[in-house]
């Protein structure tokens, strides 16, 4: 073993010379940052008085910005003065507590001290040499995810962007382990139509991920589901059979753990039963409901999944982590592995035994993401984190409640998490109804303190109401729902002009 | 048109009354997000007082971690002391001006500031209307990034995590358009074999983009290089007329502004010729010298460039910006698109005229990256820019000058930007000779103020040193090419014991 250059203290000393930092100017960056601390604390104090949708209309921010990059540098003074000036004020404002759209989803407080801590280290941990810290805390704390969750302890996770990614590379390893690794080499151009189950209600990143990767958009069969928006077992049964009958092969099932038009829940043991028998991966997109499980009585709506061969929950959904930090847990990790790893010369290490994050997917770039969900769980501990989403699905029972009660007005689904499917049901034909339902959305989206997203159920268009924020309490719900009922009045009444 | 709800601001008062706030604490989140940045701006100071990589062994941090999450929620003092503890002298530092290994990246003041407020809001701008300062912001700064590299106003930009997606997402496009669409709808089963071709020194993501798309690696046909390792474009035209010959279909060609082991050129206007004349899809990428091409220096030995049909150029390499931020540049956007969108229900809006940024590719959640790009361009202005660029290059000129003038080591490769491979020659075999490199990166590496990386070179194991950051300054240069003929004196003379 060579010994250390001896002169090498020597030269640390001389080169950490104060005052010669290259073009960084840290007097000032103090300052500076903690400017823009003060900006993100009072944007969250006051986030509330903003409309959730900012009133401007396509190409207003573009013209605000200069067509032309500067030449010469400009003070951070203005930097941030155009921050507040043309940004904060046109945004769709995610972190206000009336966000009821899509998934809401939570900037939590600890949350954004872990992304400042991770942007200022700038890690790319694509190697355990690149970022012994940051992938060993990715191991631990996906580790503790699978155990808030009843996992076995089988499962080992990783964090990607999106559960778009994640669910890619689901199926990607599924794709690896059905070709028995042909695949990876020759792609698919030799091979058996490959098919993917899912219902028909399972989100459009599963088709984005049969499209990337090959299998064509068409060989994703969508099940249909029973009067509950559940896959129905006996369906996806006869659709494999179909398939083989006619010389497809069939690779992987996805089940949904909380549906994004209802957050319905498949029957993932009976669903289960059937990718055992056939011999096809399990994924459990649990992207949204995943969050759910960490308590007991919402896990016991998903008694199954820990027979799925993967399984993606989105922290950044439901779990009060800022975007973005997808977990996939994987049960046989070195599938994906073998599916993707590569290692040029360039990057071959000497570490043994260590887990390098950049064998399990296409990706080689890695931003520190578990800094911030290690913040989250420990902040808020596990049972702060079952309260809030407690507290959320109470929320969402109460509303559903509300409108149940109102003569007018119904239920579409039933609400099993914190997601509301509801409509107002106006004399009239179907047609009639869907463009009063639309009008009615429009309406109370305009008038600001909500944000509401819709959907279509058994060809109906339905308003959806998701509570996913952390500063949601009951008084915004019950404020959403006055505005709905006096949006719904009002549009009812005789209108002047 | 519905008037608006007439008690919604009524209701907005309402809801807005301090003290209540859900689970957050806005006033001690103040003074903790003032903590956090006194932490960024206190290791930025002293991080080169850390040595580059940690003295850390596989599993000590896991070690140091607590097997389970807490049950409780603890203080926000225990978290960040922990990070103090545990995190930060346990990443490899890649803020540290003595950070030389694969390419130097820059977590910047300005990208810092970017990343924190753009925590703050966690906006998702999957949709504009989801979304619709980000949006524009992300148009408009990409098109600033495309006037800097001097390329035609036809080319569009969109911010992806890595280059690795960014490339994928041209194959994919490459792929759409050779396969009329088909492959989107039906996959690639029924489809002749596609093949792409890239240098023999093409990044690993080229390969893996190959695996996750389905044309399989062993169709990613390697040109031979040329004396500079750059791609022979008459070794192009005789592989893709063999593989025409044998029956397969050849999709894309994708030329290397700036390859991993020594930042070599491909010749892209002959490489482009070729693409032309055999309808390929041509990607060029720029992922490293990409930035370089903001001077019109650099950018002239990329001409050619601007025939691409799509180039990615990786911000967070050499363009000062936190990781991650890879701006993908399209000719025809459409095609990309075309190959990708897909809108359920719920994501329909009414706007229309406006980009969705989820329609170009897979992933459906996007975070907010172009903000730090655009304190980055404004903070540091396009000559500020050019001049760290140009500074870098000069410094990598020198060291490649202290090199060739020691006896006992060569430069092995041209040097185009401001990466320098080199090795020393002693007496012995090539074999010899290759141990002992090997031994002098890792004596060096674990002196502690610097770390480089290595790679191949016609076989020969060679030393790479790669300027990126901008804290580097030509003392820290100096200091390392200090450490390595100290080393190497070291390790030639007698070893004891």
């Amino acid at each position: 073993m060579a010994r250390p250059c001896p002169c090498w203290t020597a030269c640390a000393r001389r080169w950490t010379r104060p005052g010669d930092r290259g073009v960084s100017a840290p007097k000032d960056f103090r300052r500076d940052l903690h400017r823009a601390a003060d900006l993100v604390a009072d944007y969250l104090e006051h986030v509330a008085d903003y409309p959730v949708l900012p009133k401007v209309r396509p190409g207003d921010v573009r013209r605000m910005l200069p067509a032309e990059p500067p030449a010469k540098g400009e003070p951070t003074e203005a930097l941030l003065a155009d921050y507040r000036r043309i940004i904060e004020p046109n945004v769709t404002h995610w972190n206000h507590p009336g966000f009821f759209a899509y998934f809401g989803i939570t900037g939590s407080e600890p949350g954004i001290l872990g992304e400042l801590l991770a942007a200022g280290l700038n890690v790319n941990h694509m190697l355990w040499k690149s970022g012994p810290a940051p992938t060993e805390l990715e191991e631990t704390v996906t580790d503790w995810l699978r155990q808030m969750m009843d996992l076995p302890p089988a499962f080992v996770g990783h964090i990607n962007d999106t559960a778009s990614m994640s669910t890619l590379l689901a199926i990607a390893a599924a794709r690896h382990r059905a070709s028995q690794g042909r695949s990876r080499v020759y792609g698919l151009s030799g091979a058996k139509p490959m098919t993917v189950y899912a219902s028909d209600h399972v989100h459009s990143s599963i088709d984005k991920a049969c499209i990337t990767l090959g299998l064509g958009q068409a060989h994703l069969r969508r099940v249909p589901v029973d009067g509950e928006f559940r896959m129905r077992p006996d369906a996806l049964e006869q659709m494999i059979a179909a398939d083989r009958h006619s010389g497809h092969q069939p690779i992987a099932v996805v089940a949904t753990m909380g549906t994004t038009s209802t957050t319905s829940v498949d029957p993932i043991a009976a669903v289960a039963d059937i990718a055992e028998r056939e011999g096809l991966w399990l994924h459990g997109d649990a992207a949204y409901a995943g969050s759910a499980a960490i308590c007991p009585e919402y896990r016991a709506l998903m008694t199954g999944l820990e027979r799925c061969d993967s399984i993606v929950v989105n922290p950044h959904k439901w779990l009060f982590t800022p975007v973005d930090c997808s977990v996939l847990l994987l049960r046989e990790p070195a599938v994906l592995k073998e599916a993707f790893t590569l290692v040029p010369e360039y990057l071959k290490t000497a570490e043994t035994g260590v887990t390098n994050l950049m064998d399990y997917g296409p990706q080689l770039g890695r931003r520190f993401r578990s800094l911030k969900l290690w913040f989250v769980i420990r902040s808020y501990g596990v049972e702060g984190l079952r309260a809030i989403i407690r507290g959320h699905c109470a929320m969402a029972q109460r509303f559903a409640g509300w409108v149940r009660a109102e003569p007018g007005f119904e239920v579409c689904a039933p609400v099993p998490f914190s997601t509301v499917c509801f409509r107002a049901t106006p004399a009239g034909t179907p047609e009639e109804q869907d463009a009063y339902n639309e009008r009615l959305l429009a309406a109370v989206n305009a008038a600001g303190p909500v944000f509401l997203a819709h959907t279509k159920l058994n060809g109906r268009f339905v308003l959806r109401l998701a509570i996913g924020n952390a500063r949601t309490t009951e008084r915004h719900v019950r404020g959403a729902w006055d505005i709905i009922r006096h949006t719904a009045d009002d549009l009812r009444g005789p209108t002047p002009g």
